[in-house]
């Protein structure tokens, strides 16, 4: 931790900042530059530093306040070269082959998602994703088929042997959500429920946590932390938009994320074009940027008639453009060194 | 709503979209222009426009498609004219009177709560804060007392009078915060975790709805809409400060959203300079653009000592600093015609 | 300068990076914390830390490298206490009177400019705006009457005897707008148009330099620190509204910045709701905010008939509408230790 | 055009702007709604929309005004369906192959810019990047070499066969940088720099746009639009990063706007991980997104020793770092359809 002090700080001032932190078990480095005095406090490795720093800037001598080490250990590169590898029934994330999890934004009825999740099978998808507690940002949109749905995504697998991903977004349903899912899908709006977070940690299911769509590299790894320091470590990061300025999309896949979290972290990062577009004409193209910087998976929204979907028709595949771009995808994945 | 076609749209096309819209129940004008053809869908008002924007832009020939009508009844002003004025314990919040909340970040300890109390009582304050669940971006971080600290707040009331508030974070606490607490507060990161927002519409408990970092005016009234269609009718919306590209302070507190609100609906406004700035010395300026933008009342953010503040010291004020900032905003508040 | 090296790196790769900053004049500091090797870089003061910060993030054992000195200083209140006070014919900006900047976004022709004068002039305003270069993100818009709109400004000039501020937005231009003005507007999208910033350094011609709209403070000071360090010191800070995600409004006034520009630089600072907000229903509430804030000065676009103004109707007001904010105004100047 | 009157307009309100739009020659159709009346306006294309639009707002009874044209025509696909393929000195941007400008951020002296020009055309680059006017945030940092740096430019040409791209800053220097370059760069800095992109219309040398770092997608093809409407229509539209709450990375490189560039408009379409990332370890990951997204062209900042290089070390590559990602990016080339 560095700690600034204001221009014309005086002796007095230095001192009464230093014994603070020696007080907290730091060595202090005095460091006199030609405008700015600095002090480097070291050791103390167990202090909350960002509880400090909120501490520290309330002395009206301090003018800044810079934290060195990383606020998060456990899915931290520098503590865990290698690539963490997540085995879902079988299919592995983290690995050579870059896998697909395809399936429509809800589970709307047997019908539809049964005939979908055999097409995305055919077509080379490995996981079937669907949901059943859908977030809506109006009270009076559809919200999703709950435990039918969560149903009827067993039965799919059953039917295909598809693996299923699908939300949990309340706290009262990880138990129930967990009975039917290979893997939790904690959603944008979701990223900071620490709350939901903790319990999610408790279990031993594998959970792919979007990135909060204004959530910096940062605070995404740190909901990582929450959900390892309770012991669940199978985290796929899903970077799937950030919120911008630009209206033309409605959000921006951030293809920079997947290259920066690769490098800070061991865990597997998927790409998710659907809600990172939010409009299915330039699924296919962001979708191949995601795979091209290294995406681990892949997620893309299908149905089969967008025309009539209850959610995100205006960003899901149809059955032949997914076919199209699934057969544009193995080949890029072939290029840059992966399987597909 | 609009549905704009694409430029070479063929008359096939453009009447394959006026029968779904005609078959939704909606009667269409047609608008024929230079380069576009437009289709006015009117009628219908129960159908889910979003739902259907995203079903007519998966058809090829659609370019875009503007939604009309707000996607907010309850609480558009609109449909109710006159301001909505909340009576916490006898304190009116929404009439003329500005109402000052104050207290710590955090409930930490039985004497720097009450000493609090005492004092922002003292310097005119009407309600205190104080936080018992508190959310923290990392898991190593202190996460507040629980049901200790929410003692410790009815009994700071039982002292002084004043009425509380204090956060709920999770679907399973809403019923025990509820039996302490004046006011919910739900926080920044839960504005759009619509099970919370269920939870607390089906209670009859006064809300402060503070606004999602990255969140839209928009977003946000379909968040309190969410609360008023549950029957509770009792909302604050609570301008906290927003997510853009400065770094130099945590938030900016966008003003214009206070006028905005106050245009759009009939629900009081709060301004909360300390999370809208997030520094200590930003507090007395930003929280004086609140009150003269229109503020019903003002959150602030008072602490003994910073210095050992368990959360947020960078941006708490002192007592002494909180007494001048109170007798600065006294004659504001009358020179807009206000009292305080 | 604090270099962060990164964990695991060797004794040789640390004494790299301690040669090249020695040899740059710098005196080392080492820190060596739990995790991380931190190198403390003193002295050196007239080093350009930007670049050797680019230079030595090229090294792969250089995690981050932190700069604390402000890359400021002519404009920097640590250097220069006091307030900067501009004089323009006798108007005194940055003391205790709030100076009222209003007139038309546009001159339009000889009546609407000198109405508008006579108006805002009886009215309490103490400078005319009126725009005779105007950017326009469209090629087919009106781009003002050019010289014939600066020959119209001093006209008024001389009628009402209010000095004058128009935009200069070319290199070319700066001579001839300069034989007019009585302030220089540097407009948002010319914050970083470091050419216009040279020439009117030049100059000696009071300017009024306007925040980009997502440029940060310390780029904003920077670009003000370009035209002092020409020469020219006489620079107002004004804020305008910076674009972030929401659509509800053209830009979100940043009320923060105007503490924030006030405690870190010596010079006065404009509030500017009118482009602040883009809207004229707001424009009295954020203006309020403004003032409230510590605005020093404050910019209101006024027309004589906004329904057919050339430019920027949508956040003009009325002449009605301005008299009654200049009333609202005066109380609020006065209840903060202000005149008006 | 859309109006959106007010719930509660009278007739005569509705009237009123039924006049006013008329009487610029537009035809209405009316669309009585639930709750609000629409007035559609067709015909008049010649009006300037977002001109009215502003008078429009002014109105009380005005709700909201949707502009339905885009604002731009000559850069508009809907009117020139056929990708424009530019010819520069014999190298086709726009056609199936993927060119690759690279050089160093700056020319600094003969002998960085001989050896880096040989090893990137070596390595199979077709055009050479390097500047000699610089756009630097600070007023003392290094502002490149000027004509010194042109003529160099030109010598490197020479020797290699490569043409040339470099920025021109100030409309001063269009003729001047006009004698030595082959395609003229505008940076991210002046993309709304109006006067200087009408002087580059004016001549007829090929230009590259950056994206303006907060410019939407409809603002930077209305750049695009200034250049063209002066006769200039070999423009290249470069996606360079945008500024966002992300602190990580300098910009986002955002690839949704290379898929909806080539939606909306024919003009070829470059991606520049540099300025995009702004760290030479996330260029080639995002580099090659930029490819799979559909990228026509892509630009990569290399320099002999980033070490000591005089702008922008931290985001250039080496040439091994160089020589590897070409080697990478042509079998992705490939499996996407496209030669390199």
């Amino acid at each position: 931790m560095i700690v600034i002090l204001k221009t014309g700080a005086t002796a007095e001032q230095v001192s009464e900042v230093k014994s603070f932190l020696e007080e907290k078990g730091f060595s202090i480095h005095f460091s006199e530059g030609v405008e700015k005095t600095l002090l480097g406090a070291v050791g103390a490795p167990d202090q909350d530093k960002e509880l400090l720093k909120g501490q520290l800037v309330a002395y009206p001598q301090v003018e800044d306040v810079h934290i060195i080490a990383k606020p998060y250990k456990l899915v931290n590169r520098d503590f865990h070269p290698d690539n963490t590898v997540i085995d879902v029934c079988g299919v592995k994330i983290g690995g050579p082959e870059v896998v697909v999890m395809a399936g429509p934004c809800t589970v709307e009825n047997p019908e539809m998602l049964f005939e979908t999740a055999q097409m995305v099978k055919e077509s080379g998808a490995k996981i079937l994703r669907g949901g059943a507690y859908k977030p809506s940002t109006s009270p009076y949109s559809f919200h999703g088929m709950g435990i039918e749905g969560l149903k009827l995504l067993r039965e799919a697998k059953g039917r295909t042997g598809l693996p299923i991903i699908t939300e949990v977004m309340d706290t009262r349903d990880v138990d129930l959500v967990g009975e039917y899912t290979d893997i939790f899908q904690v959603g944008t709006r979701n990223m900071a429920n620490f709350s939901l977070l903790k319990e999610i940690g408790n279990t031993r299911i594998p959970v792919m946590l979007k990135r909060g769509m204004s959530s910096t590299i940062e605070e995404w790894l740190q909901a990582a932390e929450y959900i390892a320091s309770r012991g669940n470590y199978d985290i796929i990061m899903c970077e799937r938009g950030i919120r911008t300025f630009e209206t033309a999309y409605r959000n921006v896949l951030d293809v920079n994320a997947i290259g920066e979290i690769h490098q800070r972290s061991h865990l597997p990062v998927c790409g998710d074009a659907s809600h990172g577009t939010g409009r299915w004409q330039l699924v296919p193209s962001s979708t191949k940027a995601a795979l091209a910087a290294g995406a681990d998976c892949l997620m893309i929204e299908v149905h089969p008639n967008p025309r009539v979907a209850l959610k995100d028709g205006a960003q899901s595949q149809t059955f032949s453009d997914f076919r199209r771009l699934m057969s544009e995808l193995r080949p890029l994945a072939e290029a840059i060194g992966r399987s597909m």
